[in-house]
């Protein structure tokens, strides 16, 4: 029986952010990460019943614009692939093992719950202004003669230095619209898990020359912020963002760290405010979780260690954010 | 209103099963074949209400395959990735083009209709005997030396001799059970237009030690083949081939070809039997039809040019096989 909320028959619907189980572009090891983590996320999933998964692809979209890079200037057979297209990738490879790896513990618990992987796409503002200063580097580092290279192929390409070579760098804009959000919903409001915008979704911008048709955009949504819209446009009651830390810590990294359990969306406002969480990955999902509090304040928001992920999802660990 | 069958409301559940539209690796060549046939294919949708569309995967898994064996050997952080992992990728980034190409057709014609990509599994046998002969080649030409190299890395690696060099085969086993179904057929059920088995799904096994839970197996299934059992596991009526050619014909390339319009199964066992088809790509096809109007005799199936498929499917152009 799935718990329910507010003494409703309505379950609770949960979106999962997953971090700190993909930080690698080596397929055995994802998938033993994937597959270690697999256990711990069902149990997860067991206390609700309508959970959507999404995840990032940091490390694998890397691996994959290395790869055909590398590929591409060695053989003339191979493209080069840009990132629209990388991403679709990465959706399809990770939520492949994702969906394999808790099938398998859903078969092992002799459960009947089905998972699916929904490629994403995500509209953007074409006049986003993070398009006119792109700051997101990605890919392989570059010798001068590369980038010069890409750039007489597609002036578009902008490049910044970075020790000895050069970085591409992309936008990343705010994300406007999930376009699969009916596949989505669909399949949740029918008792699926589902696996959605990984990577922060493909981002898509609407074509003034094709009637305002979507087209990919060489960008990377910022991932925690792609979820933070998931929960809106699903209508979430939680977002639990599962990753490598015990929760959010005041004092990061020093003599007194100190994390926090229980705490109200006015303190993590003062303690932002006091820049706490400015000096590492926190401040994304911080950001994102006042913006998903402050749509509907009977929310809540939940960060914690994956490998505790079933007592993050109770409120056993890590921190709980609400008003 | 999609038009019925047989005078009831039910809507017909067609399988659209395209082939002639990713002939090519270029990615920019792929998009552009897919948003050309992209207004005929919605023509063929909208006579009717349920539509799965299927694909092959040829060119896009062998250009992958080669980009991360070309990479991996020039870069160590690049590793090598097998085919169930080549698969999902190619689901993922060509399902991406064919949805955004038809969800832009239908914003043109102010349509509401939604399009998912859902990434796909299907279970072949173990002791399928194809895994004691592997003939399907993939990947790109080798040296020796290479072949040797990845032999030692990986015992279960077989090759053949090709040209002055070698090529990887794996087995071709025959698809059971399409693991993700349950998944289609919701989002079929709720009027979406399903991309799904793309490339004939990713093959995958019961693991005998891991308590029957699936892992991925490095073989390619037939893509008419996993387009017929996609056809009997969403209890289809009718199964349409779009394809490059006009039909399914009689002396094929002969000054004497003809094609087959309004055919009966009968007649295609006996041009079968004579060997008409053995001898190109049609093989498969007639005999992923055969299985499938073998099952239900009030079914179809249509054979015909994508450049036509609203034609095929109306029963206007192409070869139609009935009993």
């Amino acid at each position: 029986m799935p718990v329910t909320s507010k003494g409703t028959d309505k379950p609770r619907r949960i979106i999962i952010s997953l971090g700190g189980l993909t930080p690698s572009s080596q397929l055995d090891r994802q998938r033993e990460l994937i597959y270690a983590a697999a256990p711990e996320l069902l149990r997860a999933i067991d206390v609700n019943a309508e959970v959507i998964l999404t995840h990032g692809n940091g490390p694998q979209i890397h691996m994959a614009q290395r790869a055909f890079a590398v590929a591409s200037t060695e053989d003339s057979k191979v493209p080069p692939i840009d990132l629209p297209e990388c991403g679709a990738m990465t959706q399809g490879y990770i939520g492949y093992h994702l969906q394999q790896a808790l099938e398998a513990e859903m078969h092992k618990a002799g459960r009947r719950w089905h998972i699916a992987t929904i490629i994403t796409q995500i509209e953007v503002d074409v006049d986003d202004p993070s398009f006119g200063t792109p700051t997101k580097a990605i890919g392989p580092r570059l010798t001068e003669r590369q980038a010069t290279s890409l750039t007489e192929q597609d002036p578009s390409f902008k490049f910044v230095a970075d020790g000895d070579g050069y970085r591409r760098v992309v936008a990343s804009p705010r994300p406007r619209r999930i376009v699969e959000s009916e596949s989505i919903l669909n399949l949740l409001d029918n008792d699926f898990v589902v696996i959605a915008c990984g990577g922060g979704g493909i981002p898509v911008v609407r074509d003034s020359d094709d009637l305002g048709c979507y087209k990919g955009v060489p960008a990377v949504i910022e991932k925690d912020a792609a979820a933070g819209l998931l929960g809106d446009d699903c209508d979430a009651d939680e977002f639990v963002f599962l990753t490598d830390v015990d929760g959010v810590a005041l004092n990061w990294q020093k003599l007194d760290q100190r994390f926090l359990g229980d705490v109200t969306v006015p303190q993590i406002h003062a303690y932002a405010d006091a820049g706490e969480f400015g000096h590492d990955d926190m401040e994304p999902k911080v950001r994102a979780a006042l913006r998903f509090l402050e749509q509907r304040p009977d929310r809540i928001v939940r960060i914690g260690n994956i490998r505790n992920a079933a007592a993050v999802v109770r409120g056993e660990a890590g921190t709980c954010i609400h008003y």
